[in-house]
């Protein structure tokens, strides 16, 4: 809900008076698209700077498919629930499966492709293309490297490519139970976005598409899409920043830490946890009475009702949450 | 090519720690909403802030148009060449017209309007649904307040839609030939954007619907469409800077006073005009040696090909052109 | 798996050196028109002869949603499972809700239409624009008037459309349990398509959308969808036998006769249904064996695996069973 | 305007009460797909049976595209100006060149194809990835040989696909001035239909692949596109019959006997063609005095206005014209 990380306002200023090039060829995007590279162990990853996330998934899930072809989706993913069709606007289904924790698992995702391989009437059916996962998930959970090499391995199998959503990866790489990095990341997907509008820029997010090439034409879509970005260095300014000094991971272990504390001290003082969220944010249960008087004090997100007496609250901590913030928190609780 | 006019810089650093709302509902967006009303005369318009011009031209095409109808253009129009087929890719026909100096002439709009009204196989043919236009056009050229009046008078009569493209609407304003207001765009216009990117923001154009909730759930097409922006304040600053004190007109008018200066100079100097255009663009046809020789010293724009000796280049003044540079180029041409 | 009905055939041969219009305008479509709309008793419908079903459902779902809306459809409907994406193909979500017999209940239509209206967040998401279901279903059950008119009412009181596909709603109509007319259907649809294809013609399906002239342009949008029949005579001519002395109905019930007399047969010799289907289609389990020794005299369609050792099979009766074909396969069973 | 070839429905009779497979596969179908087959000397081809013109070439232009790819077609082409948008639904631009005698050049293609690969911004403008042309044109002309010899040339050596919309063709190549046999088009073009509702079927078009497989998943994209016969076997019986004894060059060759005995007549009694056809439609212009006396015992299409006081008319033959018809034509003419 904050501007963007200091730093990045800093360097955009520095830089404001140059004169350079757009459409991606300017010398910041340049820059940071390398800085990314060496990040992910991907030298010859194609990267480009899109202004949102809705915008990524649906850009990169079409031109991952062919016209005739769907993606799959947990039933809680991102593009299944909250993005208006913007998936569907390409022509594409969106295929979905049982969630397990807010996550897919590399088993119903086997079946399914299967499922398909082996129907006789699968030519009257939309073939499933591509996986679509997130990392974290909408419920805060974590891919394992187990599971996300056990994704990776079923999709590459079975010809289908693997997608991951990062809007907010920066919490999910720093969160102590992780153990996926970015090379990790470049390994097992054929494309991924690192998100930048909830971690500390003012807006953007950086699709990584590990194999040069891998997507002909991939320039060309993204204008069709709308997406181009013309002065496309300020995405450019913020992605470098992020990577220079490692900013970015910086920010999400800020987010993280006041989580951690959070957590701990709504589990001392006897708070129920609506389901369990290693990352940023934590989902917790209450009464209507005790939501409304924390509510004054506490800024929480809405997440769903329980029952007529009970509802889930979330919340979230960011690159911008103060420790002094944390403490008041923890004392209004 | 430069970041964005230094006042808006300014704003976002002053605001930055701010906790706003988001997808447009937040402070300053509606501030900006409120001066942008004001400016244009239109209190209850809607407005909305979009990352880019090909998305707020592609999303407010589909947003206009039912599913069987076109957008008509002159031929030379933006979304005709150079958007990559993104209305076509939400399902509309381009239908093109000639174009009169870069523009549509109102005769012609009318003439093809009436064709599809009175062809008898019409039900087989694309229905045109609205009337795109920019002002200035691709060529620099402007439409007058009569021919405003007169293509919103066509596109009334036979029910269609007036949309027209604001990209480099600050230098139109500011021309010593223009007549056309911003008033006059939210009474004669159905839909218009002001240009953002091109005119002194980071990124950013704002769409103006003078009528009130003349298009149902636009706000969920532009979120299908992959445009809507999360953290929607930092549109909504720019635009709250650029609507006070009258930085917008400012802007046009340092572009359009060093435009009106190196004209001069190239036609004292007798340099020839490819053709005219009373904007910040100036199109010069030059020997391909003159050209080589000119290009290492001043930066021009690649226009197209006149014959295997002659070239048209373009000069553009901005937001960012310093007296300064305008005497050095005056100096150099 | 027959050509069409005799005097289907016959009419067409009769009428084969006649000239007429095209593209509907034929005195054989307009003929079939004003029957179907008396059987209807709708007197002003708007009447369309389509070559197939896929092509009808996509047409008209497409027709009857603006560009941001979805369809809800029972989770087993045929547009979510068996059509290759064709909904989605024009840019429409498929909202599925799970299946009761086959059926979707108002109930569960009803919670979808508050749930989506109640969600502070619903402009984010698909709009519900319609609701999809057949008659008989995907697993040969019917809606009764009662489930309709709940349907129906539901529908109306949120403002979403009812279409109903009727692929093969002969046999409905003809079914001794039904109680849903023609004129019904007219009453509480928005549109719906009575089935050639699967019920005597050679090809065509001819949609019926009661209140003239609701769906704007339609001709337009069926052009567009490449479903407009150029010779439409022929469709004209065939439907128009149809709807002459009851061969529609008649059609139906000699495949409803059949079906009872297998059923009867099947449950005197102590077969086990897989489910209750009260139409022209009978779905039994047998173990593997059985099904192998019995496929090799009888013509069944494979339905699904149940487990390692049973699979559910499909016996379809229709308007070419023969009494003696009946006989033929009560003595084998 | 006519039904059917009598041969055809003879055989739909003969046929009728068999059973047979669904959606391509019966027996009909593959018997017809072989005929098709030899006649165009095309051993592997895959072949399809849509229902219409539109039908066919928007599922194969969409089939043949990749989504950010347009398709290029003459300013008069079916595609450009009759089918109500159907390729732009599917997401695609129709890039439109000039026409010369109702053709496209290889020259104009060339140049072109050869602009865009040359253009710098040439990531920004939609691709051309196909060429769409018809035999006969929509004036009624015919590619030569060595026309679409060069025009494949030119394509193969771009990469792009040629594709050819057969709708009258069997009126092509039944044309005394014709050089192009059905082994050509097979060698020359990456798809093409021979049409059937036009040429004596009640309806049908036969689409032509003739390098196995090159379209992967087309099954598929027919399907979504609401294009798959159930009944394929009616399109099936139709097609075998047309390529029996050489049926369809018969229909063919009536036609363009009677077209030539009428142009001859048109001729000796000094009518004004309007451009020059020479296949089975002929254009004449009339003063509207004369069109209104004629009309009333001729039957013709109108087909323009040229100026206030004339008009041009179509007269055009088909299978079904008799002997008799053109005796009495030339009377009254």
């Amino acid at each position: 809900m904050e501007g963007a990380h200091p730093r990045i306002l800093e360097r955009l200023i520095e830089t404001n008076m140059e004169k350079t090039g757009v459409y991606g060829f300017d010398i910041y995007s340049e820059s940071a698209r390398n800085k990314i590279r060496t990040a992910c162990q991907a030298p010859n990853a194609d990267i480009f700077f899109l202004a949102g996330g809705t915008q990524a998934n649906s850009t990169m899930i079409d031109a991952m498919l062919r016209s005739y072809q769907g993606v799959i989706s947990v039933s809680t993913g991102h593009i299944a629930e909250h993005e208006a069709g913007a998936v569907e606007f390409s022509g594409h289904k969106v295929i979905t499966l049982p969630e397990h924790d807010g996550k897919l698992t590399s088993e119903d995702v086997k079946k399914c492709l299967l499922a398909y391989q082996e129907d006789e009437n699968r030519d009257h059916e939309v073939m499933p293309g591509m996986v679509y996962i997130s990392q974290p998930t909408e419920r805060g959970t974590l891919y394992s490297l187990r599971e996300l090499q056990e994704l990776s391995g079923v999709c590459r199998a079975c010809g289908v490519s693997l997608y991951l959503d990062g809007a907010r990866l920066a919490y999910a790489l720093a969160c102590p139970e992780n153990d996926v990095t970015l090379p990790d990341l470049a390994k097992y997907c054929d494309a991924f976005y690192i998100g930048g509008t909830k971690c500390g820029t003012l807006f953007g997010e950086a699709v990584v598409i590990p194999k040069h090439d891998s997507i002909p034409h991939i320039f060309t879509i993204i204008k069709q899409h709308g997406a181009l970005l013309a002065k496309s260095r300020i995405a450019g300014i913020q992605f470098d920043t992020l990577f220079t000094d490692d900013l970015y991971f910086k920010i999400g272990k800020n987010a993280m830490d006041a989580a951690v504390k959070i957590r701990k001290a709504l589990t001392e003082k006897g708070y129920t946890f609506a389901f369990y969220s290693p990352t940023n944010q934590l989902f917790i249960t209450l009464t209507k009475e005790k939501c409304a008087s924390l509510s004054e004090k506490v800024e929480m997100g809405f997440w769903e009702n329980v029952d007529d007496s009970h509802v889930v609250m979330r919340i979230a901590t960011s690159w911008a949450t103060l420790p002094e913030d944390v403490d008041k928190l923890i004392e209004i609780l």
